[in-house]
């Protein structure tokens, strides 16, 4: 028999066990997790929070309604399984790992022919001070989760704030304020929400479903210490004075690997603190896999080294390894970084890079911003949807795209992962084939639509004009809405008015050079209509035209927006004499 | 100036005269239409008779609420529209076409330097006899869902019956019996619904859909004529001698190509009666192009020529036609023939080849079923989600996939669409990487875990054993579910009990070799636990074992289908002295 030891029974080591129990029966496979739970699904906690889940055993059950405790590995995949149980050091060349039962106070050692570690990620501590209570707590493991439900149905909790608008602390804060009804306070020193994903702009029309769902956004905001106030509850002391008392305070200020044990046993780590494998998930020192949460892996976008605690991620890793240890064919190159997140009825997904990002990584950067609907116009069930594409000017190459809107969001991401690990181009979006219907998507799907707006960007010459480039646009804004439309959602920068449909007639009327660097700007209540009369007037000799990208919905959205809505308002159109920016 | 004629102002022609505008100034274009109508939504047509919409002509309108008729086209884009004109001949050598105004009786040529045919498809007309009355009627123009709205609005229909149960037999099926409560008889000649598109026990999964909307289905029933009865309603005949009267009769036999006018002109047409082009969409005739409904167009699977009217894939022929008369980089390569369709509750997506396709195209032909929820099992909202896979068992690469479902289903058809499109294999499903939230979908997706399975069949030698094969199965089945649950829901077949917690200790007590061809078949409720059982006595030296594919749910709904019910059922179960077929 070999024995194969795994470090960890989460998503990457249960995995990993019951894909070798599989494959054959020559391996003694043994799971030591330090917890009392193994196969847990930590990414259903704020579910149970919320209470929209019972119980939180559902999140360690099968789909037949069997608990994955160490008798049912034991039972159906013939896994030993060692809970309460912590790895202590690896000992490489004598093939051992020291164990120490938690309960038991027990040290033993176990041999192994294969070690696969699988620890996980740990919470990032926060960089201010913390006071020492039940009532200041991060959010990460069942125990947090299991406290949380406790305190919130015994109706301790009437007030909350989470610090940190990452993933966790945005879905924590939906499960508090949605069913419960508690005050939420959500704080990022960002200026924006899940700012490692979303470039601002998309951010910012994120934060429109937290508003709406009276969560108080403290964003650009630090946070300076956590203590107690006279009463014993926590007060939040921000740096610009402030001070917010709360039954409750939870940091969330995101994971990293949890390689303490691979260090001290000089397994190669990386810069951002993962063990290092190859694609076969191998680490550095002969018979040690590694796997999940706890490694550092390809984006598959940049080719560098990057961090993703993603639970897809850790399953099909532990699948690789554990193909690897046996010697079967595999291969797992990496991650596009691709994401998917609903917050109430919104929903976010982003694959790639961000406009930031490719910046930081020195691309000759392309961006376009697009809003349509998720159906046809006509269809009653059709829902806004809002994407953002990134993409190198110099060989069209794609580099990254977010969406967010209420309808169909994720079918896209799914696509655009794939073609982003093919490191396909813009052509390559527009010639994509989609399964369409009415009752699920528009004819010309989003995707299509993207790849023509960034064509008709770098090969026609119409630029998609970003919202957040506005305050220093200096030239002539025309409006080619309807003018009921124009009455109903004004523009606030009070444009010049000619409707699309009398535009054409009127072009000559305008003088084609003003002088001015940008001098045309068209803007509708989507996008496409002033595209349209963008290269309309471009086809007749203007030059230097562009569209407002995501029109007055986007911009409307961005001006309420806490971060960047002063930002945004320009004082210095040109050549309008109608202008006078009473706002 | 350059004029561009366009033969038909459907999706195909207003989307290359929209983009032929947008691209230049320099050409004058045309658009001759015989119908009253341009760029009409014709797919929306079943929301106008179902009521979800209130007037038809939503369907013509732009996203601001502005009718897209000649007017419109005229101001916005600058395009001139001829409609009720018919184009009656193309006279290549003179670069001129002659029209026929249906309006005022008045024959003109027009003259042209491009030409672009989109003339769309027809009906395909029945082969049985018709009686020509109002009551007796197609469903494919604007007039014929005017009409039908009408008449159901007055009250004038309690029962329709629909001959044909491809997309829009299905879709007016459910236009007619959901919102308005008509009671409808849905046939076909075939044996299964949407049979050009899914395998027959994909298809019969589907037809619970309509079953449990009070919607009855006659398969493999042939209708012989339909004529009058002595008050003057529809009397439909069929082969079996039975006659169905009903208020209203349609026949929806499918489209083909409208090509009529381009074979008059000795433009070559190929197999399916759809003109040919190549990749620019240029016919066989200088400076002529064709686009939409009336092309044949490249099968991405087969490499053979094919036939799909889907009104996304005229939008993107339209744009690569006009790119194309411009001299603009483009390339339509063909199609998946990807394809999603909701009823009622159930959406059903599919693309590439069927099983039974790729076995008459002569493919070595591989394919698995699998059923998974689609989002983890414990999120609220998580529903089951089958689907089939098939793939070339040669050299592994994918041919097809069949999904259905109530959730999340078309985000998976679109990146399997782009695969295939680029003749990738089952290892490239294996990698997909996927936007992962609990709200959206599972860590292994159901294109990962087809993969696996597939793997799983072709490399590891697990047989994923179709249901349709039961009635010739001749072996021991083992059913390895919980007693709960098969008390619940008894495999109809009563095979050996052994539920899958207590196997592993019970495998010696059972013949490795009982001397039949395909002596183990392990059952389960989806068959996850069925592979992990025949995997386990695989491994413990077990030969020739299987799993029955989306197990014992699968299984009970096809056993409930009007066409396959019967044939499934086996009486050969044999080596299991507990089973008594008393059924």
């Amino acid at each position: 028999m070999h024995n194969v030891l795994i470090i960890g029974g989460m998503a990457a080591g249960c995995k990993a066990a019951a894909r070798l129990s599989r494959l054959s029966s020559n391996y003694q496979i043994t799971i030591v997790e330090k917890s009392p739970f193994i196969s847990f699904s930590s990414c259903g906690l704020p579910l149970y929070v919320s209470g929209e889940l019972n119980e939180i055993s559902e999140l360690i059950k099968t789909s037949y309604g069997i608990i994955r405790d160490e008798k049912y590995f034991s039972q159906v995949k013939g896994v030993r399984v060692l809970t309460k149980t912590e790895v202590k050091s690896i000992n490489a060349g004598q093939h051992e790992v020291e164990c120490y039962n938690l309960e038991k106070n027990e040290t033993f050692n176990l041999y192994y022919d294969s070690l696969l570690i699988a620890t996980g990620s740990k919470i990032i501590n926060p960089p201010f001070q913390i006071c020492s209570s039940p009532l200041i707590s991060p959010f990460h493991s069942p125990d947090d989760a299991a406290k949380l439900r406790q305190a919130v149905q015994a109706g301790k909790i009437s007030k909350a704030v989470i610090v940190g608008a990452g993933f966790i602390g945005c879905e924590l804060a939906e499960s508090l304020s949605s069913l419960w009804g508690i005050e939420t306070i959500l704080i990022d020193k960002e200026e924006s929400i899940l700012p490692g994903c979303l470039d601002k702009e998309i951010s910012a029309y994120a934060v429109s479903a937290l508003k709406s769902a009276n969560i108080l956004l403290l964003l650009s905001t630090i946070v300076e210490k956590i203590e107690l106030d006279a009463k014993g509850y926590p007060l939040v002391s921000l740096s610009s004075g402030q001070k917010i008392t709360a039954d409750y305070v939870f940091y969330c200020l995101g994971v990293k690997p949890d390689s303490d044990l691979a260090q001290k046993s000089n397994i190669k780590t990386g810069r951002f603190g993962g063990i290092l494998v190859d694609e076969n998930m191998r680490t550095s020192i002969p018979e040690v896999w590694a796997a999940g949460d706890c490694v550092e892996i390809t984006h598959l976008v940049t080719g560098q080294n990057d961090y993703f605690s993603y639970g897809s991620l850790a399953n099909r890793m532990g699948k690789a390894a554990a193909d690897s240890i046996t010697g079967e064919k595999t291969c797992f190159k990496g991650s596009a970084g691709t994401l998917s997140l609903k917050l109430f009825d919104t929903i976010i997904s982003a694959s790639g890079l961000s406009e930031k990002k490719a910046l930081e990584n020195g691309y000759s950067t392309g961006a376009v911003i697009g809003c349509w609907t998720d159906r046809p116009d006509y269809h009653p069930l059709a829902k806004n949807l809002l994407g953002k594409l990134i993409y190198d000017k110099s060989d069209l190459r794609l580099l990254g795209l977010q969406l967010i809107g209420e309808g169909e969001v994720t079918r896209y991401i799914d696509v655009f992962s794939d073609l982003l690990s093919d490191h396909k181009t813009v052509y390559d979006l527009t010639n994509l084939e989609h399964g369409y219907t009415p009752a699920h998507s528009s004819p010309v799907s989003i995707l299509n639509n993207l790849g023509y707006m960034a064509l008709n960007q770098e090969v026609g010459g119409i630029r998609n004009f970003n919202p957040l480039l506005f305050s220093s646009f200096q030239g002539i804004c025309i409006d080619v809405r309807e003018s009921d439309e124009t009455e109903l959602f004004p523009f606030p920068e009070k444009p010049l008015q000619i409707p699309l449909t009398g535009i054409r007639s009127r072009i000559n009327d305008l003088k084609k050079d003003p002088g001015i660097e940008m001098p045309f700007l068209f803007i509708c209540e989507k996008g496409p209509r002033a595209y349209e009369a963008a290269r309309m007037f471009a086809n007749n000799g203007f030059n230097n035209v562009a569209y407002l990208a995501g029109g007055n919905y986007l911009y409307a959205r961005l001006s309420q927006s806490p971060s960047i809505g002063d930002f945004i308002k320009t004082e210095n159109l040109s050549g309008c004499t109608e202008i006078t920016n009473e706002r």
